[in-house]
């Protein structure tokens, strides 16, 4: 791969900050002459039938065609009959892991400066079945299914990943415990794809266990692999420890090959269009889908330009106790290329 | 209720280092004069068809006759064909809320020093509805009921000790954005309680972002109530904010007023019979089944002795970095007393 061929990649600037956010990942690009070409896509005003949710089947279409995607927030509109934008996107896309990094940023105090751990999250199945029902009035129940495939397929992801990344230890988080059959397949499905990576260590945590070491002593983690509700729930911790959603990454990876990347905090309505937001966890996401396509030499200077920028503290969004602007910082971070 | 009555409480000392730690309670109580007898009963060495599990039926009876009781670590033995100790003592105990306070204990240094806050636990259903099957080979599911009358009987028990403890906040922790049915019901539920004890700020925070917050500023919590799983959860991050679950407290309330406290840490068998384990959550508990009790005053001396002991620093036991024997720790607690 030669990184002056143009790649064409799907860009959803999203709701509320997204906009602005996304602007100042297309400025570092620009800066960094990274060889990438947006195709940008907007959330419609209407549902669209053939994805039952605001997302347009042309918008869908573009990532398929791509392979390739960038995200911003997504405010999925208040209402019935349609489905959230960001399941939309997981189901439709078959985005079954979501990688999440997680690490101190220099310069930025947290009450931890020890954080540097990789959650994987399963994205399409588990609690998130969306299957409920009312059994009879005043008892309900919801179904969490966990199957073979999408088990085996985290697992395998998640130990390429460690692999790929010089990780040397991949913690599969469950409660097994209690959930003997679910969880129990997960972990199952986690131990047969161990098996094939004697160089990795693995290990087995229940997560009651996971998040008292987490807030204890994050250092003792690595890559964590998990079914989809306990990965939301410490993807969030995790993003805690270091300074919270606004400055972690995350990227979904979908069969074939698609990579989404995306800033999972919220769309910041209060502050919309006022040049305050930070954009930090985008540019982080951005950071993540040039690895995806091996532009390593892009990545790393864009991603060193941005710890940089945080770490001189300087020129600071106001969410981090500074007082710049949205360009402001964008401009420290191209100056710092 | 007069503190020279005696009371009689069933004692599970537990495995491990529970009949050590247990040791310590007694000595404790009888140094502090408190008018309660323990009447003894052990996990057995066989199934009990009554209950099956080691838990003898007599020992159940025993709670039931006393209606208050205080537990240490039970290992559930290895093997099949019997149900876990703590699950069978919350099924045949119907213990519907698990309450555990947590709180930055002065002089104990961890990276937090500003929590102050207590976990309810909905203890009977939820994720633990034992409830799983196979559907087709790989793919399994498990069931999470919620129920209108548990939620309510938990939502009214939060409330209730809210008020009883002058706290100000009652925050539900849920995932109805993706649970509408289950969690969405445990909320209206908590809704409903909240309208009759308008003196109590009520909110609803959902769990990925509570956990977020409690490891960012956990002075945001006061009162925390949700469901099962959640509550396992999230009562375990909280106790490692402030040192592990060594520390930390828990009371079971049931059906009819009973109140079984207990040590949630494990058995540690490594260390059992050494002379090293550490009483103090176990100590803590026994605080919490008096002040049930209402023997405020006893409850009030223990506690501050407690407290006051590891502030001093002298006498600490390994896990706290200290070299002090069980039997040394609980000697400066009675000087304390
Ligand atoms: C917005 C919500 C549906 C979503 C989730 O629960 O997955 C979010 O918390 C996330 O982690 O992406
Ligand atoms: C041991 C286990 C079954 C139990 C639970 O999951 O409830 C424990 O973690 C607890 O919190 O008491």
């Amino acid at each position: 791969f030669s990184s002056t061929t143009p790649i064409t990649a799907t860009l959803f600037p999203g709701d509320g900050i997204g906009p602005e956010i996304a602007e100042s990942v297309k400025q570092v690009f620009k800066a960094a002459d990274v060889p990438v070409e947006w195709e940008e896509h907007y959330v419609g005003t209407e549902i669209d039938p053939r994805t039952q949710s605001f997302l347009t089947w042309e918008s869908l279409e573009s990532v398929r065609r791509n392979r390739v995607g960038l995200k911003g927030p997504m405010a999925t509109p208040i209402g019935k009959g349609h489905r959230s934008l960001n399941l939309t996107l997981r189901k439709e896309l078959n985005l079954y892991a979501n990688v999440r990094p997680c690490y101190s940023l220099p310069g930025y105090k947290t009450r931890y400066d020890d954080v540097n751990l990789v959650t994987i999250r399963e994205n399409t199945e588990g609690e998130y079945s969306g299957l409920e029902h009312q059994v009879v009035r005043g008892v309900v129940e919801s179904l969490k299914i966990i199957t073979r495939t999408a088990s085996l397929r985290v697992a395998e992801y998640a130990f390429h990943y460690a692999k790929a990344n010089g990780r040397e230890r991949v913690s599969a988080i469950h409660k097994a415990n209690i959930m003997q059959k679910t969880d129990g397949l997960f972990l199952k499905c986690c131990r047969e794809v161990a098996e094939k990576y004697p160089e990795i260590t693995y290990e087995e945590v229940i997560i009651d266990n996971c998040c008292m070491m987490l807030v204890k002593n994050p250092a003792l983690f690595d890559v964590l692999v998990m079914p989809n509700l306990y990965g939301d729930i410490i993807s969030d911790l995790c993003a805690g420890l270091v300074g919270g959603l606004g400055l972690t990454p995350s990227c979904n990876i979908g069969e074939g090959g698609i990579a989404l990347a995306e800033a999972v905090h919220g769309s910041a309505p209060d502050i919309a269009g006022k040049n305050m937001a930070n954009p930090t966890a985008l540019l982080l996401s951005s950071v993540m889908m040039l690895r995806h396509l091996n532009i390593t030499d892009k990545a790393d200077r864009i991603q060193n330009a941005i710890i940089s920028t945080i770490a001189e503290g300087k020129h600071r969004t106001a969410d981090l106790g500074g007082s710049s602007s949205t360009t402001d910082f964008t401009n420290a971070i191209c100056d710092n290329l």
